[in-house]
């Protein structure tokens, strides 16, 4: 089944994202990801959905059909910026810290947090180049990683 | 009511978000934000929850009696990085652009993308980096806003 990625309004209001999770869960749709956070307007909140559907439609309809569901846009055909943050903390004894520091730069993260033996490192890419950054530095020995799950935004000029 | 930042490590299983969810509704507990993403294990997830209740002890004992919910800690009095990321379209007709260039220095964002009348910046920081940013840039018009919620990882040497 194809992912994919809706880009959905609500009001920020207690139980609309209870509403939405369980929804999916009743109708068996599996959400592989879901990102919320704050929108231009106070009160409201925009999420990013990944889904797993084979009838996006459906799926789009059936949001629709919730309280506080203000909007639902299928991105997935679109072109957009889609960015995904994590932290992760790695092994890091005095002989492999030139080495880490040296990666910070082909990699492009930067370094959040470090003490006598661990380093935290902080990056912003596309979920893809946060999966090659994560295999670059797997070797190192990973003790701890958070990822913000991926949001997603239209590019501009749409349609012209 | 404080805000409690909890970190919740669990399985990776359809229905273990409509289960955290559902729980906090049925309670009457708020959550403020809620940002999940993959953990350092194949098949687990990590996620960064900040509620407002009186009572955090007890919302870490419903949590824990879960399925699929592995660890809570709370870190709300740890030392802790913080971070979120904004994706941010904001009107930007040619008399703004330089204008809009040179903030991206002081407020430390990407230009994400650019067309004929919008730029998007992309930035990351603590939740109040973000808010600064967003203030600064509100007199240009914010077209369009994505956040991430926040991620919360312990800073090193706990407890040492």
């Amino acid at each position: 089944m194809k992912d994919h990625t809706l880009v959905v309004l609500v009001r920020d209001r207690p139980g609309v994202l209870n509403r939405i999770v369980s929804m999916f869960r009743r109708r068996g749709y599996n959400i592989a990801s879901l990102t919320v956070g704050h929108a231009e307007q106070a009160g409201i909140s925009r999420l990013t959905l990944v889904v797993e559907s084979a009838d996006v439609e459906q799926v789009a309809k059936q949001l629709y059909g919730l309280v506080d569901v203000l909007k639902v846009d299928d991105v997935t055909d679109s072109a957009v910026v889609e960015r995904e943050m994590v932290l992760v903390r790695v092994t890091a004894p005095q002989s492999s810290r030139a080495k880490l520091m040296e990666l910070a730069e082909s990699f492009a993260y930067r370094i959040a947090d470090i003490d006598h033996e661990t380093m935290m490192l902080e990056m912003t890419g596309t979920p893809g180049k946060i999966d090659s950054l994560i295999d670059g530095i797997r070797p190192f020995g990973i003790v701890e990683m958070m990822r913000t799950g991926r949001i997603t935004m239209v590019r501009g000029d749409r349609g012209n």
